[in-house]
């Protein structure tokens, strides 16, 4: 979704794929593996900055770019965060941003004693290589976590395991900005976020009915973050509202985000645009919404072998002002297939609109 | 700038590109010349649809392709009156369609005739081969075409050439509409669009100050036209507005069209994905504006040495509304080498913001 952005402002792009059947491979430049130091060094002779649109590339491949000249957006010690949940605890700690109550844990006893104290449930996440839901789990008993604490996985892990207080929450916002590496910083409005099977399902924005204060406190945390962390790049700070009102930071992204897909269409800016604003250092783009609310919902797959592609005919028909991606991946149950936005006056009639398209197009009945 | 709209929607697309250099070679999947039948016939077998980004395909290759089973959209009939302005003249004279007063004219007696009737300054056009000004002159003496009724160029040009009574016009409008082949038919909003030396340089959506009356007749208009000529895709008719409100057609264009650039941000369904759903038979997509006014200013080269993009930094600080497209074209004096919009709630001062957007890109002081 970066590639329509840069072509607009003929930027070359080039991608560094995993493999031939990914969605880049519309624009793979090269094929080959991301963890493969001699692999990404070759890569990086032929552009100007290197950027991801996931976080899983070792440090030390980027580290070593960085060492060779290369211009890594966001930078190493930045993306650190974004990739190491224990270390985002102690970073967001040392700023004084709002955190669960944490602790790093490395053994069942360890486990056991902060269950005590905060349980009678509590979230235990490896704190690297987890994403939508994995490496995360609710747990009252240690058991629930006694092959994450085998000692040969636990080392691969990090050596230690990140457990968090459950936090009691009215639902999730998300906070995406965009940050350049001369410091301009712009915030995109603070949207609410829905998850099915902690799978993000829909996107609302601007978050209905949310105070000036709670806008102004979760731009305030971003900026902080971005800030002290040396984010650059579009990134995105997903939080836990309490019932008071009260935000706690849950998890970092630092690339364009799921949350952030409804400013394709819904926001001046997109946020594939301002992440390569950003990256590149040139002036960020104007972020206001352009209806009064605009909201995204995720097309995942209900089937593992009927093509949903069958049914746009049904869904463009019934819903003729609903933008409709598709990812042009094989369906699978649960897998990320596409997403649907719909702009309208009202958040409410807009999402009904928006799952309808939805349903439509899964074949839902 | 089809290719971004046919990426969110999974429709593969395939791209016959006449050279290395054009802007299409980004996604050019085969280059060669499309005034050979081979070439395109080879072309055909990798798709399901065969459409166009210009109107200068010969109709022979296209009636060729049509008779061996090949989906083409428009269709060569609908076509041809895109390609030859005589044709038009006569098709839009058939449905009573509001032509200006014109003849075919075969020799410097015919037109001297035409002007004496007409004059003192009457338009002479070659039915085929114009665009941008070019194959259109203001003739007030026959000695003005003397090249072009030469025996064998006039031959060339079809025998014929095209006069107009030169109409008095208050502005310029243009109705930018697309049908499916299955008849389903959608107009987007009217808009006003401004030339410089003949070409496209300012396109206000919607076109200000417009009566109710005159937005039903553009939108009639087109309809007309659309199902007399079985027109498919996207298609732009262009418009003269005369002191009283009565419109009169100058062109068609049967393909996106400048004078729709404003779409892509500013409409829900842009002109693109629109001629990508038409073509392909497929539920048209809502074209409401989403703002009150979206216009959009032509990069015209202004130089043919300085890299415009050297400025890019200037536009973007100063402009952070403005959505910038550059088409990634060497610089030349008079071309066009991408374009600007700017949504907002007054079209005086988008159409402000635009321009100092491009004045800024251009490096003009």
């Amino acid at each position: 979704m970066l590639i329509p952005a840069a072509q607009n402002l003929s930027i070359e792009i080039s991608v560094l794929a995993e493999a031939e059947d990914s969605s880049a491979k519309l624009a793979a430049t090269m094929v080959g593996d991301f963890t493969d130091l001699a692999t990404v060094s070759e890569f990086a002779k032929g552009v100007d900055v290197i950027t991801f649109d996931h976080e899983h590339v070792p440090l030390t491949i980027l580290e070593e770019l960085e060492a060779s000249g290369v211009s890594v957006q966001p930078p190493a010690r930045a993306l650190a965060h974004a990739q190491n949940k224990l270390l985002m605890r102690r970073a967001l700690e040392k700023i004084a941003a709002p955190n669960p109550i944490w602790r790093a844990v490395r053994s069942e006893q360890e486990l056991e004693k902060f269950l005590a104290e905060h349980g009678p449930e509590v979230i235990v996440k490896t704190p690297i290589g987890g994403y939508d839901g994995k490496g995360v789990r609710v747990v009252s008993d240690v058991k629930q976590v006694s092959d994450w604490l085998a000692p040969e996985k636990l080392s691969k892990l990090g050596g230690e395991l990140l457990a968090e207080q459950k936090v009691e929450f009215v639902r999730e916002l998300a906070q995406l900005s965009a940050r350049s590496p001369s410091g301009e910083f712009r915030a995109m409005e603070l949207v609410e976020t829905r998850q099915e099977k902690g799978v993000c399902s829909e996107v609302i924005a601007p978050a209905p009915d949310v105070s000036a204060e709670t806008i102004a406190k979760a731009a305030d945390i971003a900026r902080s973050i971005a800030e002290a962390l040396a984010v650059t790049g579009n990134f995105a700070v997903e939080m836990f509202e309490g019932p008071t009102g009260e935000l706690v930071v849950n998890e970092l992204a630092m690339r364009p985000h799921n949350s952030g897909h409804f400013s394709i269409e819904g926001a001046t800016t997109s946020q594939f645009e301002q992440h390569l604003r950003a990256v590149l250092d040139l002036p960020l783009g104007e972020t206001e919404l352009l209806a009064r609310a605009a909201v995204m919902v995720n097309l995942l797959g209900i089937s593992d072998e009927k093509d949903y592609l069958e049914n746009y005919r049904a869904a463009m028909a019934a819903v003729p002002e609903a933008k409709i991606h598709s990812y042009g991946k094989k369906t699978r149950i649960g897998r990320k297939l596409g997403h649907i936005t719909v702009l309208g006056q009202d958040w409410k009639q807009a999402l009904l609109r928006a799952e309808r398209a939805r349903d439509l197009l899964l074949g839902r009945s």
